[in-house]
């Protein structure tokens, strides 16, 4: 290429760019936007590297070659000024998010996630930026886990909402359930707990924290990582009872009992909470921990030895912080910590 | 049961019932909401009817076996005051029509639909009786075209929204794309045009028509029959290229003209226009059929002789409306009708 042309191309580049962010959603129409999202999906390669896709988007439905193991779908909801707010989380970070709760969910069955759906509703006043922006995130994410982004529907609507199915597969045939847990299990959680809650409470009150501490605490909340090596590790080793902590941990624990019928006991003092949260929010740390939602780590439950390989062969730390008991189905006590034992009333978060 | 036992029962169910009508969505709280919504679909027996699922709502994902046929994906939403209004139409149809053009595109792609997922945003002042109402029309259709509701979120919102993702698979691997037009080959449409845009019109202009007709028109916007036999047998005759008509007859012609890379030519005056249409819009008919979105009949493509085939064998009317040409792809003539011939620019319905 010439320098003319080089000139040239850099003058139209900077040109598309200026459109871009002068440009309204109403302005672009809603085939000029979908054809913009769908260019990003190409240039990203996400969908050509995709093994068995036949038809991504553009006909009426996405097509691929079927396969014999088990499958895998889930779906999720992200609501402007319910779930995230654009003054404390930026468009890539929702885009990201958005995606990665939902691969979490195939996670916690164990599962591998191959396929994405995405329906955005959009009030037509709002910035292509923003959504090409979005965008950016979720297909990050999408390219990140390998998924490909093979179907999707804009409709106007009077707040940004993005809903993602996703479909996976449990090659190997074995997946984790909820309804596995047996009294004697000790009970094990990847990662953190709570670090998402104090990431939206510092976030909401604006707080004003050391920058790594800060960026810790963002990310936390805004940049969850799905746990899918780890899900595959737990299926490895016959781990039988998981779930990803998105309601809170005691409420996720809760839905292990419920299902499996039975109690657990968990030790507060033992809780993996981040040495951030616990510096800067010393009274509040144990509280997020326990009742804290979005963290998307996975919870499961096992006999104590396969919990000792899971904690070799993770690349995150494991930790112990209860056991499954032989009480009422449901039911979860809490001791330690300052605590002398607490059976619990309420749990995590509810949208109504 | 005794005298009393029935009258207890009979008390049991109207304080049931009165408590529905009364009670918003934020008195039920989330999770009494999910209970009663997963109760209908449990009630109805659909996913008990669903052969391969191993896990429907429940656990982090629904859990099927697979099959190695070529599988489908589609997605759509319908919002509030977007793509209806509580005004003009009942809950119980909104929730049959979210479903049913989700299972069009399945039709279109000559799959059979398998599994839904639902997504609901919702106000928390909504009252329940409205979500059931939404439920029971989503859950008649699912019925209706043997579709298991495997997975859903239920979000707030400002506004009602109701994303639903539908998985269906193509046995004997074979797919109608839009892709697959031919010069020569003729345009033939099931059923109707242009009924639902008149529908649209009788409820927005609250006209007041014959009874027969009202209802005729009000079904054909609210409660649409998804082609999936149809599209069936359009791939068992080696019907190449099809669509959906969702944006409007023309709109939906461009976008297997453009795929396929050729023109068409559309007789006005050959458009399958209803009598009821013809007779109480007399000077709008043609342009309703014409321009008129959502009436989820399959247009499609091939040669005379086999379209002569699916005329013969299928259950509802087919009919020739015109043919494809050799020109510049994505353009459409029309004639006939009055109109001497005119090169289209306008297509339908979009979101901004």
């Amino acid at each position: 290429m010439g320098e003319k042309e080089r000139a040239k191309l850099k003058n139209q580049r900077l040109k598309e760019y200026v459109i871009i962010l002068a440009v309204k959603v109403k302005d672009l129409g809603e085939f000029g936007l979908i054809d913009r999202l769908n260019k990003m999906i190409a240039d990203a390669g996400i969908n050509k590297a995709s093994p068995g896709l036949i038809l991504g988007i553009g006909d009426d439905a996405a097509v691929w070659q079927g396969d014999s193991a088990i499958q895998l779908a889930t779906v999720d909801t992200m609501v402007q000024d319910v779930h995230f707010t654009p003054d404390t989380a930026a468009w890539v970070e929702v885009g990201w998010k958005s995606l990665a709760i939902n691969l979490s969910d195939i996670a916690a069955m164990g599962g591998l996630p191959r396929y994405a759906l995405i329906a955005l509703a959009l009030p037509d006043v709002l910035d292509v930026k923003d959504i090409t922006e979005l965008y950016r995130g979720l297909i990050d994410c999408a390219k990140e886990y390998g998924v490909a982004i093979v179907g999707g529907n804009i409709s106007k609507a009077s707040q940004v909402s993005i809903t993602i199915t996703v479909l996976g597969n449990a090659p190997g045939n074995k997946i984790l359930r909820r309804s596995g847990a047996k009294p004697g299990d000790v009970i094990a959680l990847t990662g953190y707990a709570g670090s998402a809650a104090a990431g939206l409470v510092m976030l909401k009150s604006k707080l004003k924290l050391k920058a790594a501490d800060a960026k810790y605490l963002r990310n936390a909340f805004l940049h969850p990582v799905p746990r899918i090596a780890e899900g595959r590790l737990l299926i490895k080793i016959g781990i039988t009872a998981a779930i990803d902590t998105s309601d809170g941990l005691l409420a996720d624990l809760r839905y292990i009992c419920e299902e499996s019928r039975v109690s657990a006991l968990v030790h507060a003092d033992r809780l993996p909470v981040h040495d951030v949260v616990r510096k800067n929010f010393p009274d509040q740390s144990v509280a997020m921990a326990l009742g804290g939602g979005e963290d998307y780590q996975l919870l499961f439950t096992g006999s104590i030895e396969s919990i000792n390989k899971v904690k070799k062969a993770a690349a995150c730390p494991v930790t112990v912080i209860g056991e499954i008991t032989k009480g009422k189905a449901g039911q979860i006590d809490i001791k330690g910590g300052g605590i002398d034992r607490i059976a619990v009333k309420g749990y995590g978060w509810t949208h109504f």
